[in-house]
């Protein structure tokens, strides 16, 4: 077999392996064992069991060089990660007297006597080298053994994280040599996860053996395709070309349907747009509730070009509010193409606005008819200058929540849309 | 090497290998393995890559009996769970053609063709199951070898969750025995973590002792704090008295400050007492921009109670659909108790609603002051009947987002509060 220069992660703690807690060092360590240019190869969280434990790094020394551990370093007889480790690599386990004295120390400052079971913190594998922790009792330890770097870290994160940004990258520098991993995330809207993959797929396989090759995986999340691309190069500079080349490569097939060419979302990209050319927008909700003014909200300075927004639940606030011709709703039905075009163009005129939006539909369970099913949204988008307003019906699946946030994602999508021009033939639109 | 009666979670997926992304299947898997009475030995993320994902597929099931796999059954390339399972069980994969049916339809019913690539969705694994997928193109899959069971979902959420919760947890049940796990959730609200531990510890570490037992853990969410409770019975009986008894402890001396017994959201909560009464809400929102609103209706049935929201981002919003008068702002500012008073005074008078609720502050990063710091948010509830109004000065810290969850939040919570007329002796209020 041969071996890889990745990384691997391992957690130690049974409190991890519980439904309400996670392991949330993995992500800093990410982060630093990138910088180093290090990938991860995967990452595991494995209880307090030295047979488990043993089994892990067994194995992950098997196929990577690079082994980060956190956590299991405690005192107490749950925490084994040091056992282990230097079991698995044979190597035999003495105290260090120093290390005694520097843990007694630290009790000392708190007016407290070291209890007998913190000299199991003092116990070092043969060879290995003491990571300093000044905000805890716990010692880290690195060892380098037939090739691999083995760092143990403390598990609470204000410990670990010195430690890992500090010492271990020093070491993993060395080890990485001079190869740095660069990512780009481009967003894309309106597309089918197949689709999106049918329109990159042709230019993102030559990418694979270029010089230097870029890696493209491809990923649905709510509202969002993503793309996220990745290439190992020696020279920043290198990186950066090949990841811009790729992303107007992408540009010019995906048009409008590339949100963002660097992981921003939809309300990002409108704000930015709408702040450009100083406008101001309103919003008409039914069935988002308001969910699609509060992402666009999620800006910061979004009051800049949010005007308001009327949540019309009911119908008479859709009249009252919108002045929306109760025959008009009795006669389509609230959700409706000329309900939707009159909550657009009331929400336009009784707020002053130079664009406003709407929605209406029905985000379920309940609700829903044969011609109207669950997920039947209807969306309108009204301009001031020139004055016009375009519709779009709309069919999302999934519970109520999903419709609520495809709907307020498409309708902010929209209006993205409509400033650029572009066309409105989106995947999730109903023909 | 001996074989466990435990599980071995695998997420599958580059992305989940990154610096910013978390697996969160597992948490739900865990609670379900658990239900069953099984434990989880470990859990990994491994990115897609087939000699990595063999790699662990042999190494999970070298040692446990039970492997359960998400993510990596999509239809493009990089979809590789379903591939690197097969081969490393040696089951050749073959088409299913009612799967590809099932899957065009899928297709159809949102009016498109069903891409070629998706047919790889529909290879099943010589002696599968398949795990049936209402809400998604991707089927399941479980599989019977050697005496373990390997279970393969798709990796969003909600496709994921209803084959775990259903014939996934049905097949495990019949391995694990009589045992059974049992829970409950308490949700709190307006208190702090120490807060909330300081009330109930007195009770809680009597129940270790109790027969059967109780375990208790605390944790804070962002909103409430949550106790999980657990037991673990052979008799369903027994473990449930046991939790009611155990709720009805914590209900004892928590009072108002229990929104729910049982896991419930505020927006749950509060919804239930409004039908309860057949009263109708407004709302008023300014830095929370409609969340208030999005979360409260994201229960189903929300429309017999919610009539309307403003959120009235603008000051020229606030008088003109409030009747906010423009010398209280000037004179006070827009983040005030006189301007959050009249905006749910003016929203009740607008709406006609029995109850109005309004949220007025300084959500950040930008806009604080020395007085008014970010965070500050001024809330008040307006009844109609008696006509009374009721005001109150939160301070929230965090991210933009995290004090418009919890402004948001708080805000409903008071609602709820008013309407059983509990103190307002929240944590989160300025003093």
């Amino acid at each position: 077999m041969t071996m890889t220069s990745k990384a691997v992660i391992l957690a130690v703690g049974s409190e991890m392996l519980t439904s309400t807690r996670h392991d949330t060092n993995s992500l800093f360590i990410t982060e630093v064992l990138n910088q180093t240019g290090l990938d991860v190869a995967y990452k595991a969280v494995v209880g307090d069991n030295l047979a488990e434990l043993r089994s892990q790094v067994a194995h992950a020394l098997s196929r990577h060089r690079v082994l980060i551990l956190t956590g299991g370093l405690g005192p107490t007889d749950d925490d084994l990660t040091r056992d282990a480790v230097a079991a698995q690599l044979g190597l035999p386990l003495s105290e260090d007297p120093a290390l005694v004295d520097a843990i007694r120390a630290r009790f000392a400052t708190r007016g407290l006597p070291m209890p007998e079971v913190n000299r199991r913190q003092a116990q070092v594998p043969a060879g290995a080298t003491v990571l300093h922790n000044p905000r805890g009792s716990a010692p880290g330890l690195m060892i380098e053994h037939e090739g691999r770097v083995i760092a143990m870290m403390p598990g609470p994160p204000r410990e670990m994280q010195p430690m890992m940004s500090g010492p271990v990258r020093e070491r993993l520098l060395q080890f990485a040599g001079d190869v740095r991993l660069m990512r780009r995330t481009i967003r894309i809207t309106g597309r089918t996860e197949s689709r999106a993959e049918e329109i990159v797929q042709p230019v993102y396989t030559t990418w694979l053996t270029q010089v230097p090759p870029i890696e493209t995986t491809i990923l649905a999340t709510p509202g969002y395709i993503e793309l996220h691309l990745s290439t190992q190069v020696t020279r920043e500079a290198d990186g950066a070309a090949a990841l811009e080349s790729a992303v107007a490569q992408l540009a010019d097939r995906l048009g409008a349907d590339m949100v963002s060419p660097d992981g921003q979302s939809v309300e990002h990209v409108l704000g930015e747009m709408l702040r450009a050319r100083g406008w101001q927008i309103a919003l008409a909700e039914s069935c988002t509730g308001g969910l699609a003014t509060s992402r666009l909200t999620d800006v910061a300075g979004s009051s800049d070009y949010v005007e308001r927004s009327f949540v019309v639940y009911s119908n008479r606030a859709k009249t009252e509010l919108l002045g929306v011709p109760p025959p008009l709703i009795a006669e389509h039905g609230a959700v409706s193409e000329p309900v939707a075009r009159a909550m657009a163009e009331g929400a336009l005129a009784r707020s002053g606005a130079d664009v406003a939006v709407s929605i209406t539909g029905i985000a379920g369970p309940g609700g829903g008819t044969e011609t109207k099913p669950v997920g039947t949204v209807w969306m309108a988008v009204a301009l001031a200058s020139p004055r016009e307003t375009r519709t779009l019906l709309c069919r999302f699946l999934g519970s109520r929540e999903l419709i609520k946030t495809f709907a307020a994602l498409a309708a902010l999508d929209l209006v993205r849309r409509r400033l650029l021009n572009a066309a409105w033939d989106v995947d999730w639109a109903k023909r």
